[in-house]
């Protein structure tokens, strides 16, 4: 039977690199929705759970993508609601890419660490403008690890709102702090052992001068694809470069290359699965694994 | 060449359902087209007739469906209005399944007469909220089959348009009549020789006392796969279970299990052939080929 | 790796003109967008540029159709626009077929100057109501072929100002006259050496008196395939007939035929090539080659 991909997309345009690489991956067939919501993604599970029989459901595969990642957060719980034994089907979700870019961009910093003789156990990690999703993806990943997790935000609440949410959701402890300006950031940053910058394209949120003042900071690193950096001094090919003394970089080109492996390979492993969900969780392992950490 | 299906869908969303079962029948190659409408339908045939030559246009087939069968029908109007020698297309017509679903069901039910000494010619068939997409294929069907059939309706007026347009679209003569509470509909059914239910879900249209008062019944069945069923004492899976002292029960899955393999059948069928109309009649013929009826 | 191709369709149905096409030439797998704008195209061909990285991509393959050829320009030129070394996409652009028709119509032309010994370099064209695609397109063609072009439309500003566009565009002169009326479509092609008509379905633009008046006309054509055309006592299957003494005719049937062959063969080469722009110019170099021109 053929393997095919259901892509539940919230955009309006369905993504095509989330097309193309599932067909790499080795999908036979992709079906792509665009403009799906939580609420039409009952009816597309309902109707894709049973055609195939039981034998046939277990080469369908759903994968929840799209620009709205809090939509696609809506999507998922919707799709878990209605499948049920024996018509399970495996669902990966990764919407613009954020599941296996965190989980890429945490494996990389536990590497660089655990090359130092450190671990993300125990160390402080602050996350700027960590309220998107790739940054509060990080933070959970983090907080697993045993990290104690700063997000920060322009606005306190925003920061405090986020935390809250994420501590539900992973049942971990985490701090909410406002850094709007650069005397917050650095303020916010001074002891952390690892700084992750999650902003705006174009936006430098800390400067060469900063990284100078920072008492304990062993990684700093940025999945920003676009010039100029959240952080100054970093390159986007920098991959475990020095970039002042005794701190070390990652910039979103060396965090891709392992996202990419990441990716295939967790596409591969859902297509070849008869159900569960393949999130950040299974990213994050994958990663490890490819990095051969722990 | 590829066999390429391409699917005219009514709904906002074209069902995962019709495509995974047309890959798995064996089509190469499903474009999905969502909102079709009697109109878009005429140049989207027209795009279809001839980018393949005469050779290719016999692999290439169409899928009528979605859930507004009305607008079905008139997609299928212009279809057939649209194609000529030596363009022609096979065309399938199963909106939600339901050519297939009434075909299964009526098949099912002649083959438990047979089983028990009766046939369809003849008898009396009451078709309960029978003014939807089932009841109406289900009707004209068993009205084919020589059966005196009888629609009902909460409203005698929606019961009567509904006779008139099927008597016209299949030359038999029914009867629409008005059964909008319990009295009613056992007045409809104490003389039938079988009950068909299609009602909403969840509505009971006939509970145990009133089978209790049935003269004649021999079968009743109910195409519902949501319970509660609108015939009480049947089950979803019964296939045949006497249900009361000498009335045999169809229910959804029974009923369902032949459905898909008609479905199947039905596709690969329209696959290899290069033009022809693929609708309830082939369906039941199918049907009735697979159950060894005549 | 699956050869890919992207469909940006601006129609708010994706053709199935385009997709059976393209699979018959070779495509493993056709992603169809429709009511795609130049806005959008440039996310799209920057989330199909990096998935499949430096080698995918060059079996990734993007078509831009639809029925609004401006808009279709502007893709175009968003997409150039966004497109960088290493991860360039070959691009077919051929909006309803516009640019291979276009393609064949002249190199038909030429085939049959050349066969009765004149060539197009030097020659007259009129193009009647030629302000549409296809009308431009074989200006420009023509143009580049030495021919001295005429465009006609019924008013004269609308010819002047696409005449300036096509000058712009081509870097040819060519000259805009209003020919509204039988008196005007006379005096425009009276000493013509090529006539084509690019009008409207059913409009008869040159009647065959106005067809004994054409002092020099050696060739008439017309891709119009609904009868009646615009040219009298031409057929839709005119290869070369001679329709009046002296004046050879060209119908929408013999050219078809050639824009078939043309068609798949731009796609093919699209499909096997790492980068480019598939549109009038590959084309008509492509039909010449099929008619062995030059």
């Amino acid at each position: 039977m053929k393997n095919i991909l259901l892509l539940f997309d919230t955009d309006e345009y369905t993504t095509p690199f989330d097309i193309l690489i599932s067909y790499d991956a080795g999908f036979d067939i992709v079906v792509p929705y665009a403009k799906v919501t939580a609420e039409s993604a009952i009816t597309l599970t309902q109707d894709a759970m049973f055609p195939r029989g039981v034998k046939g459901v277990a080469h369908t595969t759903i994968f929840v993508g799209g620009k709205d990642d809090e939509e696609a957060k809506k999507i998922l719980t919707n799709i878990k609601k209605t499948l049920f034994p024996p018509f399970e089907i495996a669902v990966i979700v990764d919407p613009r890419g954020g599941h296996t870019t965190a989980s890429a961009l945490v494996a990389k910093i536990e590497k660089l660490l655990v090359k130092n003789n450190y671990s993300l156990k125990g160390l402080k990690v602050v996350i700027l403008a960590g309220t998107g999703q790739v940054g509060q993806l990080a933070a959970m990943i983090c907080a697993s690890e045993g990290a104690e997790v700063v997000i920060t935000s322009r606005k306190k609440e925003r920061a405090e709102k986020i935390v809250g949410e994420l501590e539900k959701e992973s049942g971990f402890k985490m701090k909410g702090v406002q850094a709007s300006n650069d005397d917050e950031i650095l303020e916010s940053i001074k002891d952390a052992d690892v700084v992750i910058a999650t902003g705006k394209a174009g936006v430098c949120l800390v400067n060469k001068e900063m990284l100078g003042k920072l008492e304990r900071c062993k990684v700093v690193a940025d999945v920003n694809a676009n010039p100029p950096l959240g952080i100054e001094g970093l390159e986007l090919s920098s991959d475990g470069k020095e970039i002042v003394p005794g701190i070390y970089g990652l910039g979103a080109l060396a965090v891709g290359d392992l996202k990419y492996k990441v990716e295939i390979a967790m596409l591969q492993a859902a297509k070849d699965a008869k159900k569960g969900i393949f999130d950040y969780k299974y990213a994050f392992n994958k990663a490890k694994e490819i990095l051969d950490l722990k």
